[in-house]
């Protein structure tokens, strides 16, 4: 599969390619898998691919003339959160709904598809767009798919595998190298004409202090070095409601590490449990975290306008190459895409001028923008061209579920 | 299938007859049906099928020469609540259990079966106790597995069926006669050597009053009048904790019915969505709901040893006489067994010289016995043959996803 | 004070001398002491003063030509639970009042007992016997007052006391010996014409079989053997919700003991932090505890008709004197009166045949004949001549912020 | 009572000044009212009391040759959050602090003046750093006490008082007139050498963009109009977080309002309920709410830069000129100051080159740097003189127990 997303491909094509991706990644899956619902803030894989789907059908296809509801009960199930769009099925109990089976959603998927296939090139530039959002909608679900899998195998004492672990060279952690930058006015959020969220603009001018940002992200081994001088047992590296939290869950590491006293730190991930990699970069970290471990380094995060800034100052498009979802293989070059999403210090708040499309479709973003922080850069379940310099992630402080780490910054 | 549990088949024939009826009951479900769980109160029928095979290994082949364990890391995934049988998985995460398969848990009852069926010629008497106890265990669980996925069903708003509806003539309501009993002392408790659980004994006296017990089961139609007299809003007759329930749940109806403008009551069951039976005995209602019914129609609940006392002056086995579990087939004769377990007003407390077994097997039933009301009978999931004047079934006084219901009782 | 309600003083002095006890009982609390309230079960000493005014109030007074309500907003903030009298403040937010002040209690209670003295000779004998069930109710939370400020008081970091210690000399815990009863048909419950809560009839026979009890308390001494035995860590002992609670909750010494290195085990009461007494009986138990502790010692707690019993065939009047709350003196023959209430293995159910009265006072017991269990006798809390061999008190199994304690009993 | 933190007093006059405004603050109250606590986010008045006096002696007078603890439990139990100066009583449980009493605590506070007022002349620099900032904490401190007994007299049912109702001229609601501002680079943040809190600073550029604020404070009739229009029941004007807010509380007015069928809208203040006043601006809103607001009204709310610079260009000492805490007399000129705190849009992040100080003092801002909201301006309940342009106040977007409104802002 080439780069669905940013390349030149037509739309149809590009249609067809992130829909097949969805299916693929579910391959591996049982229908038991594809159900389970591990948490509230997770979704079941079935319900992924049903949802991106039902955002298909109900702002492009429901109510054009000749097309037909696969299932008129389906808006009920599998609208997320579209206050707009109706009332739903509540959120933690999607693990519930065993029926529609996994068949079942394949072939509301089928007749979605072939609605819109049919029917695209006659669409105007507006069902073009909206077409558009689709599928980078469901870019970020395929992620969420990973993730929310990944959690689910995470919490089985059997501990199941999706993919079988990668065969890589052992990687050496790049020297933490500072990348200076003088300051002044730097323009940041989305330009050009083509695909971004809405909370990517306005495009605007931002007053950045003279800075460096680290160019490697924190390794494993510096999570290590932090465990070993007691920066879980300190509360003055913490932010208040960051020690409640470790104290309340008892937090001691990151996602899925696990110490025996045999065979030393391990990590869970999509290739079920494997000995840490010193080298690659930290993930499954919180907010809370990201912020201690800069305290104790004697630095902070960046702010997401100085990121976007060193990211315009690259070419950014050498660091996003994912061929497919799974562990990155190290890469020359900037590891600004595709290892891990990076915790920024900025909270995820409306862009000067931003304003909320009317309709359903406005509910996307703007009604988030309340105490989350604002991530950056893309991880290695991030379909490859989904992501840009402008993309804005976010998580609340505590959620740590995702592939998420950090890069550190300093003031000059 | 005979009635597998008392007739005078074989222990060997036996086993194999309940074993076989366990796999049968889950051949409409799905593997994400047989995963999911819709509350920690209740269990996935996969889990159901995991754990009854788990008893026979852990209680009996675990540790005999020539036995291998089907897989060491089971005894943790599905030990139910045995303390001494060591560490286990959380029970409200078990539907996160997503693996192993169904299919995985089917080979490990094969594996258990095989075993059992190879060395059952040799057992000694203590061992052949021990298969009859896990038979009976596993005739608890079969009525449990139904009833869960009941109610996994009935929190999915696609209201899938398990069964076709049965093809039944209309019943008529019998009318509410009372059957009298002069009171005076009479012996309850299991008595003779058929199996019994350990809390059904020792056979002892009780001192009973004159009394009368209503022939028929309370009916749909009977609480529908209830309702339509506002007894879900009259605080005077319900006891405190169930009126706290009542408000804090919005309860207004027994579990699964639901009124519409166009359709009237319905209620949901195993065979789907269907309009409510007036002459069927109501189901799944509370001990709270069952308490204040009693209280508004100027009667009370039997105690179990006057329910225990009229059971034991019928023949009780024709009441008792399901082929396979759905709904029963309304028939002559006391609907004392087969329609729904009965609240008594009785708490489930040691009879007098109870003494819980030593061991793991002594957790059966003695630390149960606090804070839950007893039921007597059987209902439509139970499977034929293994209920008894003697048993004592039990649940906190809010649950109603069994089929519960009731039978009201007077002071003569 | 004598025997302020046993005696033959008539009604009006003992109407005097019950209402005069309650307002001694706050003379070492201050205005805040009497305002707090610990936990939601505990209510705030003022509430109580309250409350007991507005029971004569709302039953007696309110209505009566040329009775005039104190205040008409108190109904609302001092009901405690009766539905048929009005909507109420709620429970949990009773230490919220801050106002009405302690004084304007007093002189709220000043204005209705004005009124009853007032009237008390024209009473008819619903009115007279309605006084007695006030000063009876009165009684009552003459108790917990007393035990919900020790729950206060135990709380505070400064551990204050609220009565100076006894001098007392050093008790010997009397030796353990078992007292016989042969069973048969006994009859239990209240009888005769002096005053008796509902709850307490009616009277009946019971069968009893053939038992024995302890003719001692379990004492400090006993428990201590029971912590160093590790009675607290083993889950064999317990009953499933115990366990449960106990590792919830941290349990693992009775309510306010505390053992220092170098103090040795001290334990908390009304007079202050006060190294325990191993002879004394132990007190600040649940039932879960004292059912632990029974089967640790191979025993089992006795039935209530069983402890009636006992009570029926010694002068039980000789066990009853407290002079005034506070920890009572060692006394020569029985202590099934006035050392602490004794866990029985009897769930408050129903007697036969016993029906509520009707209106708001027949709230007063009945609605809370679910999941608690009897307790039998009396504590250094009760107020003197308020007790009585058919008492019966009643607490939810998790609760130990009274002065419960134990009694063992076995069968023979 | 003049100026006091601002004025040319010398530290030992403002500092005897500050510390009696703290007691004449609590002369309306009872022993039981400064006890009490109304939830986990308020505290005691008796517990401000304590812990503004714990401050100066744990950050001052302890460990001072000559200097004897007032009480060495106190620590414990009056240290706020601050981790490095030891464990602490759990903040909601400060309400069951009844001993010690309000006169101890008055003692204490006697204790700890008469040690700083004979040591004062000869601190050095750092200490009289750590005096100005124990005054200016104690001036917070006084807010909150005055907002936490409003919370507390809140729920209580007899709405108690605190002052007597001012005697006030009806207020004229300003007009909504919109004041330019043509954006460009700005500095905020403290200047010069008078007392700051940390989180002030440092000093820094912002670049700002041609915007408009409102002149006027959003007024009751203009939250009136919100409702009317059905504000509170259209989730298209919240964030997604403040909807389910919305929803789960039941909220539907600001705090405080209620709407009686003969009596309008009235609201609850420290003089008790009166009739909603429609030209005083709306108070007791949270964040959830403001935002709502300016998204129903087309505007949006200010930034914290943006009303700085507002604050900067007038001379904001005449809008600060409150004599005692209480309702504000109406004031010609701005009402940047001293109507209520403002919400802004800027979440409370640490300005660019902030570093927390060294110490447990260094706890008092930074730690909270997440997760909450800035709010700029003062309050009636603000002691006077005690804020200024650049300070930071913030709470969780949630929180309404304050005295809080907002100003509305637009984009030019």
């Amino acid at each position: 599969m080439g780069d669905v997303l940013t390349a030149e491909a037509d739309l149809a094509g590009r249609y067809r390619a992130v829909r097949a991706l969805s299916v693929a990644l579910v391959a591996p899956l049982s229908d038991a898998d594809a159900s389970a619902q591990s948490m509230p803030d997770a979704s079941p894989a079935k319900w992924h691919l049903a949802h991106t789907s039902w955002f298909f059908e109900t702002f492009i296809l429901a109510g054009r003339p000749g097309y037909r509801l696969f299932d008129d009960r389906f808006g009920f199930l599998f609208n997320s959160y579209y206050e707009a769009a109706g009332p739903r099925h509540a959120r933690p109990a999607r693990g519930l709904l065993t029926r529609p089976s996994l068949d079942d959603v394949l072939a509301y998927r089928h007749h979605v598809d072939a609605a819109i296939e049919r029917w695209l090139p006659d669409f105007d530039a507006g069902a073009r767009a909206l077409v558009e959002l689709g599928l980078n909608h469901e870019g970020q679900h395929q992620e969420l798919l990973l993730t929310d899998i990944l959690d689910l195998f995470a919490r089985n004492p059997l501990e199941p595998a999706m993919y079988p672990p990668p065969a890589r060279l052992a990687a050496h952690a790049p020297e933490s190298r500072w990348r200076n930058h003088p300051g002044g006015i730097v323009e940041i959020g989305h330009a050009g004409t083509g695909f971004a969220f809405d909370c990517e603009g306005p495009r605007h001018q931002q007053l950045l202090r003279p800075h460096a940002l680290a160019e490697a992200l924190v390794s494993n081994a510096d999570w290590q070095a932090f465990i070993a001088a007691g920066g879980y047992r300190d509360p003055a590296l913490w932010l208040s409601d960051g020690w409640a939290w470790v104290q309340r869950e008892g937090i001691a590491a990151p996602g899925h590490w696990r110490h025996d006293a045999n065979d030393g730190w391990t990590s869970f991930g999509l290739a079920g449990r494997r000995p840490l990699d010193p080298a690659a970069p930290v993930t499954h970290i919180s907010y809370y975290e990201a912020d201690a471990f800069a305290s104790w380094a004697g630095a902070r995060l960046p702010t997401e306008a100085e990121w976007e800034a060193a990211a315009a100052s690259e070419d950014a498009a050498g660091g996003n190459q994912l061929d497919r979802p799974g562990p990155v293989q190290p890469q020359g070059g900037s590891d600004l895409f595709g290892d891990c999403w990076q915790w920024t210090m900025s909270a995820f708040l409306p862009y000067p001028g931003f304003r909320p499309a009317a309709g359903a479709v406005g509910e996307y973003n703007g009604k988030f923008m309340n105490g989350q922080m604002v991530l950056k850069g893309a991880s290695c379940a991030t379909p490859r061209g989904t992501s840009r310099a402008s993309v804005r992630n976010f998580f609340y402080p505590h959620m740590r579920w995702q592939f998420t780490g950090l890069r550190l910054a300093k003031d000059l």
